[in-house]
C-alpha cells in the first residue's frame, strides 16, 4: 500500500526497517533530521539509533529544524546519544543535558544553519533523515507538516534516509513551496513580495541516487502543548488589540495591519487568538510556526492568508484541521525556515513580529534563553530574525511568573538576547510600553509604570533613582545590577522578605 | 559664480544667508541634517542656529545619518540646541550631556531612521538641511562626500535648505546613486546583486518648491582623526589574513574573498590596511564609511570595487583622493545609509563584517557602547546591520586599553549590543578565535587562550572554574560578572593590585 506514495519505482527495493536504515547512521556522523516545533519530525530512524546507542558507541551531531516532539530529544539525550546539538531545542530532558555540559548546544538565528552549511562554515551533513508524505516519479521528497531545515539537509547530505508516513494525508501534497536561494556572491533575489507568493517546488528536489533507505511509518506528530488563552493573556492581546487600533487612526497602517509573526507558545498563540474580536481584516501572516490560533483567525474570517514553516496545532484543533485541510490549502504555504525568516523577507513585507520574552528589562533589552544568566531555557530561535528586520518588534510576557515570587521585568537581564534597538514594544498583562523613537531614560520610566508588577515598582524606582545619580545614558550600578536574581536564589523570590510576607 | 551650480534658475533667488536661511527653523522642529562619519555634513546653518540659541530658546531634535565634523555637535550641544539626537554621534562634549541626561539620544541601528520616518514611527522631519555640490535643472540635490539620510530627510521634510559648498569638486557629480525602497507592504526588492550595481538617480529627487532657502558655503570636511597602524593593530590584521588564508585553502572562499564592510576607525581602517600585503585581489566593498584604506588599496591594485555612503579621509589622503576623484570615480560609488546598510543586500551579497569591540566576554558577546554599563560612546552605528546578516561577522579590538588597566576580554559585557549568534570571530593583537559552530562551553576557552592579554588569562579562568561548578549552558556567577569592572571603578584597573605590582 505504501508503494503508491513511492512515485519513482527504483526506490522500491530501498525500503527497510527502522533499524537497517539507522545503521547508514554511524558514531561521529553529523545528521540533519526534518521536524519543526515538534511537526514534521523524522520519528522511527532516531528511536533506533537511541536503541543502537545502548550496545555501542554512538554519538552524533543532530540538526534539526527546530525543536521536536515524540520525545526524540528526550530518548536521545537519555541515551546519550548526542554530542552537539543544533539549532534550538525545548525538551527538559535534553535541557538538562545542555546545562550540566554534556550536550555541546549550538544556538543559532534559525534562518542562518543552512546558510552556514551551503558555505561550507560547519561541518557537512552525512545523513539526512526526513519525513515524506510521498516521493515524486523523480524522486523528489514531499515533505509533511513542516518543511523547516529539510530541504537544505536533503540537498546537501551525503545520503538520505525518508521515513514515508502513511498517516500523513496526500492532501498536504500542494502546500509546500521549497525555494533555496542561489550561492553567494552571486544571489538573485528572493522573489517574494507578499506572504502568498510561491516561488518554488512543491516538493524537494534531490538526486535519488542519495536515497539510501526508505523506511514506512505511522506516527502521528506530538501536539502542541500550549496552554488556553487565560486572563493575562487576554489582557495582554487586549493591550496590543488597543494599540493597533491607535496606529491605524493615525494612519500608520491600514485595518489589515502589515504580515504578522508569532512566535512559539501559549503567549503569543493567545495575543494572535485575541485578534478574533478585532476590528482588523483580511489579516495575513509571514511567521513560522502556525499554531491553533492561525486556523482560528481563518475560521473567523479575519484571516486571508499564511505563511509560515510548520503547523502544530493542538490534539482537538489538529485533528479537526489535518482532516479537511483542503479547506484551507489556498490560503497556505509551507516553506523552508530559512525563506519564512529571512531578513530579506521580513524587511521587504514589513512584518509586525509578536515574540516572547522570558525577562525583559526596564531599557527594553531582552533575554528569550536563559534563566539567572547561566542556564538554557529552550533557544533564541527565529525570534532574531525577525525583531531585527521587522516593520515592528513586539515582546510580550506576563509580568510575574511563579506566583509572583520572580518579576518578569527587572533593572537588568542576564542575558541579551534582543537589545533596545531591536525592541519597540513590551507589552505585559498590566500594559504595553511604545518605546520607538524614545531614550534609554524615557524608556524606563515607560516601562516601570506600564509593564511592570505593582508589586515591584517602587524596588525599581529605588533602583533607578540610585542609578540616575550616578548618570549614563543607560544608568545603571553594577553592584546590584542582578540583586533581584540574587535574591530569588538566596530566597526563593524576588521580592525582600518583607514585602512578600505582606 | 555660485550659479552654475544652481541648475534650476528660479531657485536662484533662494540664496540667502545662514543667519535667514535657519530662521526656518523654529523651537521645537525635527531638523535632518547631512552627514555622515564626518562627511558632507552641512555647516554653516547649524552654526548660525546655536548663535541663535543664545538669545532666544531654540531646541531641536537632530538627526543626522551619523557623526558630525566641524564641531557642530559640540557647538550645538554646548549651546543648549539640542533636546534630542538620533541616530548617531561621536563627539565628547555632546557625549557628556547624553550621559548628563540632558539630551536624549536614540541610538539606532543606521538603516532603520529613514524606515521609521518613512512609515510615521517617528517625529517627521520639518527641516531638511543638506549639503550639495549643485542643484540639478529639475531642482535635484547632488550630495557631496556623504549620502547617509539625506535623500529620505529631504524627500520627507516639509522644507529644504540646501548648503552648496563651492569647495566639494563638481567632479563629484556621478558618484552617487540615489535609491529609495517603495513603501511596505507593496515594496520590491532591491535589485543590487553586486557592490558595483547602480540602481538609482545620481541626485536626490525632491519637489523643488520645498526648497525654501540656499546657502553657499566654501568649509571643507573636518579630516579623519584616526590613528595609523601600529604594531598591535598590524598584529590584527595579520592574524584575519592568516584566517581568510586557510578559509580560501579549505575552499570556502575565493582568492578575492567577499565583499568587505569595515567599520569607522583606527583599528578596522588598520585592518583593511593589511591586505595590502596579503596574497587576495579583486576584493570588493559593501561598506558604510570608506576611510584611507580604501584608496590605499585601491592604489596597491588589490580593490575592484568600492561601495559605502561617505568618504572620511585623513587630511593629506583626502588632499590626494578628492584632487583627483576622477581616478577612482568608475569604481566607488556612495549610497544612502539604508541601502549601503540594508539587511536585504548584506544578506544577498554574503558581506564579510568587520567591526570594533569596545569590550567583548569569553562567550562572545559584544559591547560596542557603554562604558561600566551605564556611559554611552558613540552609539552602536552600522554594526548591527551588518553582523546579523553577514556571511561572516568578525569583531576587533586591542586585547587591553589604559595601558594594560582594561581587559577588552571580560568574563561578562556589562552591555550586549551584538550577541553570541552573531559574532563568528574575535581578533584581539593576541590571536584569533573561531567561534563558528560551538557552544558557548567551548567558545570561552577559546576566547581566553586565543584573544586574551596573558595577564587576565588566570583571573578569567578562576572565574570560569567557579562558574562552571555552577553549571549551565552559559555559566556564570552573577554575584561576580562585573568584579573585573568593579574593581577599575574603585581601583582605576581591572588587575587585583598584587598583579598589578608585578
Amino acid at each position: 500500500m505504501y508503494r503508491d506514495r513511492i512515485g519513482l519505482t527504483s526506490l522500491w527495493g530501498k525500503v527497510v526497517g527502522a533499524e537497517e536504515a539507522a545503521m547508514h547512521i554511524k558514531d561521529g556522523m553529523v545528521v540533519g533530521m526534518s521536524g519543526f516545533t515538534r511537526a514534521g519530525d523524522a520519528k522511527v530512524v532516531p528511536m533506533a539509533l537511541a536503541e543502537r546507542a545502548t550496545e555501542e558507541k554512538l554519538k552524533i551531531t543532530l540538526m534539526t529544524g527546530a525543536s521536536l516532539g515524540s520525545d526524540i530529544d528526550r530518548t536521545l539525550a537519555q541515551a546519550g546519544c548526542l554530542s552537539r546539538r543544533i539549532p534550538f531545542q525545548a525538551d527538559p530532558t535534553l535541557r538538562k543535558s545542555i546545562n550540566a555540559g554534556e550536550v555541546m548546544f549550538v544556538d543559532q538565528h534559525l534562518s542562518e544553519t543552512v546558510e552556514m552549511l551551503r558555505s561550507r562554515q560547519m561541518a557537512p551533513i552525512d545523513v539526512a533523515v526526513i519525513e515524506a508524505v510521498a516521493i515524486t516519479p523523480e524522486g523528489g521528497i514531499i515533505p509533511t507538516t513542516s518543511i523547516g531545515n529539510s530541504a537544505s539537509f536533503a540537498i546537501l547530505a551525503e545520503k538520505i534516509i525518508v521515513e514515508i508516513n502513511l498517516h500523513q494525508s496526500l492532501d498536504l501534497i500542494g502546500l509546500h513551496d521549497v525555494y533555496i536561494p542561489t550561492r553567494r556572491p552571486h544571489r538573485e533575489a528572493i522573489p517574494i513580495t507578499s506572504p502568498s507568493d510561491r516561488v518554488g517546488l512543491p516538493y524537494i528536489p534531490v538526486d535519488p541516487s542519495k536515497i539510501a533507505a526508505i523506511v514506512i511509518t505511522e506516527k502521528l506528530d506530538s501536539s502542541a502543548n500550549i496552554a488556553p488563552p487565560d486572563a493575562e493573556t487576554s489582557a495582554i492581546a487586549d493591550h496590543l488589540v488597543q494599540f493597533f487600533r491607535g496606529e491605524v487612526r493615525k494612519g500608520r497602517i491600514g485595518t489589515s495591519l502589515l504580515p504578522l509573526q508569532a512566535g512559539i507558545g501559549s503567549i503569543a498563540n493567545a495575543v494572535l487568538h485575541g485578534f478574533i474580536d478585532s476590528p482588523f481584516h483580511d489579516l495575513t501572516m509571514y511567521s513560522e510556526v502556525l499554531q491553533d490560533s492561525t486556523f482560528e483567525l481563518f475560521d473567523a474570517d479575519k484571516l486571508a492568508f499564511a505563511s509560515g514553516s510548520s503547523m502544530t496545532l493542538s490534539g482537538p484543533k489538529g485533528k479537526e484541521v489535518f482532516a479537511d485541510i483542503n479547506r484551507y490549502k489556498d490560503r497556505l504555504v509551507l516553506r523552508p525556515q530559512e525563506i519564512s525568516n529571512h531578513p530579506e523577507v521580513i524587511r521587504r513585507l514589513g512584518i509586525i513580529a509578536i515574540n516572547t520574552a522570558l525577562e525583559a528589562d526596564i531599557y527594553g533589552n531582552v533575554n528569550s534563553t536563559h534563566v539567572n544568566a547561566s542556564m538554557m531555557m529552550n533557544g533564541i530561535g527565529g525570534s532574531g530574525d525577525f525583531a531585527r528586520n521587522a516593520y515592528l518588534s513586539v515582546f510580550v510576557t506576563k509580568s510575574v511568573a511563579k506566583d509572583g515570587r520572580i518579576s518578569s521585568i527587572v533593572p537588568m537581564v542576564t542575558h541579551v538576547d534582543h537589545c533596545e534597538h531591536d525592541v519597540d514594544i513590551i507589552v505585559t498583562e498590566r500594559g504595553l510600553a511604545d518605546l520607538r523613537g524614545l531614550a534609554p531614560r524615557e524608556r524606563a520610566h515607560l516601562v516601570i509604570n506600564h509593564c511592570m508588577h505593582p508589586d515591584y515598582q517602587d524596588l525599581a524606582r529605588d533602583y533607578l533613582k540610585d542609578a540616575l545619580a550616578r548618570g549614563g545614558h543607560t544608568p545603571h550600578v553594577m553592584e546590584r545590577a542582578f540583586e533581584w536574581h540574587l535574591a530569588f536564589q538566596q530566597s526563593g523570590s524576588m521580592l525582600p522578605l518583607a514585602k512578600a510576607a505582606e
